[in-house]
């Protein structure tokens, strides 16, 4: 910890804090600068002790050398980290996730298998438990839609990932899926968090719409922390003041936390615009700035979708998305 | 909801339109101006809907006319709402919340209760489920804490509120507490609102750090539509890009609710700043606004709190500031 | 300066680094900790070298103590500057702006003149050159405005401010204004900030819509360093995501600025909300919080203004609304 | 115009605005819907009208159809636009413009400019007048800066690009320079948009820190209205709440912008990343989503540069940096 004292502190003021930092058995070295002086501190510290360091009398500010994550980071696990969702390896092969929004109907969940397979996806989603903003929207299917999810992986020999947003629904949601996601407007929720910690299944972990790079590689820790150590990353648009798409697609995030840690980063190009024509350019962004993968929303009839129909693909769309991403592959 | 068409539309391309609104049972009415054509839309319209309109072929855009939210809104009910809690009526007499962020001990409580309470205070607040962004952090007491909080309450005669984070523990919570609080960070956990929203016990609701003040609606709206009508809200600071505060206190979302809603409002000036020498101008500036009351963060020690000690105030500082509150009070 | 060092980092490259800060005649102090070294560097430290140093080897950052601003800070100034502008002292007296948007004839000046100041306003706005988003909107009467503006003033004793927004202008506006506005488009115009900065006029200086705290400060820092030691500081609403409201009015901003700086701070609530209803509220909110006073949109009759009306009080509004602050002008 | 009225309002109220705008000679389509009443305006609509529209009773809002920029929107011209600087065709050929923030040296300018050439690079950079947030920093060597750009230009045969800050200052600026740049800064300096506008040089037009894509467009608008046409669009960051990056390169609003516009669109990793490690993939990100070329930092020494160090290649990462680009290049 650093500790920088006001410039009217006096030689006794810096005294009284090298005291009190040695009855925490913390050693002190005070640098006297030319305007202010600095005191070094060495020891046990914690973000507490941190904070209220900038409440002692005569400092200016203090501020913690370190970082607040361990497991997560490239420190701690040099090479890039691998996570198996069946026979896929999330971090090793590109990954492209398709499907709807919402499960509506077992129809629409094998036709899209169906069409995302052929189009060369290698795994399927689809929202059964639906966080909406509206009390008065559709809320999903439920555990009918974790079983038709279910059954259209199965099908065509998808993996499939689906949103998980209460944590007392972790239990089934994990039964039916092979890789539980956690929404944006979750990332914070640390009971959902930790309780998905305890399984063993992989996570599909959304940064939140307002969250730092920091925050976002916490809320990983939180999960990584409890002993469930196949976390995946997705960056899905934060919010700002542009009014022409829904979020915006940060991907310098993707290129920081795969800097910074070893998890692997998948985009939501479709989540991040809220557009049907910015899906391609963003995904050929995303992966051009290093992701690892896609999560594309995909539909039969984007213009009757109960949800998020706006950014949805068709399936001729998506084959013709995924011939030209092809093109880029490589990058 | 108005749907424009663009510039280079067709008759027969707004022909299309109409007759696909005639097979949904909506009346069209089409309005041709000098560079574009307008169609009005009448009948029963969804979100939903108007979402997949702006899909359809040589649509612009598709707006939807009128409100997402109903229970919370002022139309709904003219008068300001009054929520009981104990003998205090919020949204009638001015309320001040203060305590400390977390439960720590038994001494802490009773001495800060009574401090509080002399000064001025008329609910006593306190944290014994503590959502923290690192997993390391102290997560607070949980029952124990509970236990304190309301020991505390009991023997200074003063109503208590406290943080529930888990859909879970809501029944325990509403055991011990006056008041139930949904965090910031929690504000979109439309589990945790459900299940609040099935108790009667009257609810806390922060708005989240980048929620527009319709999605801070819509999340009262949430709890409303479960039956539970006893709402207030609190405005707690947003995130933006100003490095020396924690958040900024958006006093606006503040008079913006008061006037599109029913339900009471109060500030957080201690979290939205994360300073101390803020809290007493924010305070005033929040009551001057219009909010019917505050949430004060006071600690015994504050510079040796377990968490937010930068921006507690001590007895002494909380008894002042009472006293310079009275000058603004009548505003 | 204080560098933190990587943790991996080994004492030959701590040694290294040292050595690089010789050649430049600074001191360095090492300070090794449990994981990482900091070494805290005396001497004379530009912006510049903090930056760069952030680029040596193994050097994970490299921070400045202290500020980059030294007029404007309370430090070089313990006391509240008071800015005069003909016989109203700004700091000691509370002062009221007001008046339309923009010049648009001698009726409309005189009138809002006339009205404006037997509401008890004590300074007249109105602006002659408008930046404008748009280059077909309405760009204000120039010159003539001016004169209109001056004309007005002089009629009823109230001294004038209007918008200088290129530097070959500040010449003539200052012939005519009694003090000089820059825009908040223009808070980062540094040829036109030193050009008001080598006038001796009073000059009200608007807050940046995305501009911090320091960098306003930086700002006015640019005035001074010219010469015109007469700055008066303005916030007017920050942008964020909130669609409700046209900007964000940051009282906590306002609690800043004057606990850093010496210079007086006035509000602008009508360009801050952009909506009538906000006006008064938010007005309420900025004294409180300590504003040395307001500025106010005042039109004849804001449903014809050739620009923002929608934020314009009539004259009967104002009248009211200068009755109703009466209660809160002594907090 | 769309006109929404509020849902209390009867006939009376509906015909009374119906009759104000007759009065304007503009034609009235009202259509009751189920809630609330819509009127649909038909003729000459100004901004200003559709703005005090906002404020006539019993309205509650007024929303203008139609777009307020025309010169640079694709529906004006279809084809994306070539602007042609020397022998170089942006829009057409991709572009990398490199070079140091600052013109330091003559030495400094002409080993870069050997250096970008011999890597692949078409055009140079040098900033000449450099606007500084603060007084005392480094402000550039204004005309001598200018001579050595153009002279380091000439010797390798690159065509060169500098900022310009002040409207006085267009006229010298434009005889060295092949292209003027306006800074994020003074993307709505108003005066200085109408100056260069008045130049037949081609202008590059970064985005400012919070702009949204429309106010951007707006100011190519206010160029071109001037008579140049010769625009070209840059992204450089704007400004969000992460503190790891100095902004957040926003991708989509280069997809954005080159969807609504036909003018060339290029982006600035270096200083929408201020960091090294990100200016590569940051780069390739730009390219994918469909970018016209790059504008890159480099300097023969970044740790002793006089300014944006921590975000500039040196001449072997530059080289490097033009290799891997190739992959790319196809995309």
């Amino acid at each position: 910890m650093i500790i920088v004292m006001e410039a009217q502190s006096t030689p006794q003021d810096i005294q009284a804090i090298c005291q009190k930092l040695e009855t925490m058995s913390l050693e002190s070295h005070v640098i006297n600068g030319v305007t202010q002086s600095v005191i070094g501190v060495i020891g046990e510290i914690t973000d507490e002790l941190c904070e209220t360091a900038n409440l002692w009398p005569k400092v200016e500010k203090a501020l913690r050398v370190g970082k607040p994550y361990k497991l997560v980071s490239r420190e701690c696990q040099p090479s890039g980290s691998i996570v198996q969702v069946g026979s896929l390896a999330i971090g090793k092969d590109k990954v492209v996730i398709a499907g709807p929004c919402a499960v509506e109907t077992e129809d629409q969940m094998l036709q899209t298998a169906k069409a995302v397979k052929s189009a060369g996806a290698n795994m399927l989603r689809g929202g059964a438990f639906k966080p909406r903003t509206s009390p008065y929207a559709f809320q999903g299917l439920k555990v009918k839609g974790l079983e038709l999810l279910a059954e259209a992986g199965k099908a065509y020999d998808l993996p499939v990932v689906t949103e998980v947003v209460d944590p007392r629904d972790v239990e089934v949601v994990a039964q039916y899926a092979d890789m539980l996601q956690i929404g944006a407007r979750n990332m914070q929720n640390f009971s959902l968090l930790q309780e998905v910690g305890q399984t063993r299944k992989p996570v599909l972990l959304k940064r939140g719409l307002s969250s730092t790079v920091q925050e976002w590689l916490m809320a990983a820790e939180y999960i990584m922390a409890g002993g469930n150590s196949q976390v995946v990353l997705c960056e899905r648009g934060i919010r700002t003041f542009e009014p022409w798409t829904r979020n915006t697609l940060d991907v310098s995030a993707i290129a920081l936390a795969k800097e910074v840690s070893h998890l692997p980063v998948l985009a939501d190009p479709s989540h991040a615009s809220g557009k049907r024509s910015l899906v391609e350019p963003l995904a050929k962004a995303a992966l051009a700035v290093g992701a690892d993968g896609l999560i594309i929303e995909v539909h039969p009839n984007p213009d009757k979708a109960l949800s998020d129909g706006p950014q949805s693909l068709d399936f001729a769309e998506f084959a013709t998305f995924m011939q030209h991403l092809q093109l880029i592959k490589g990058a």
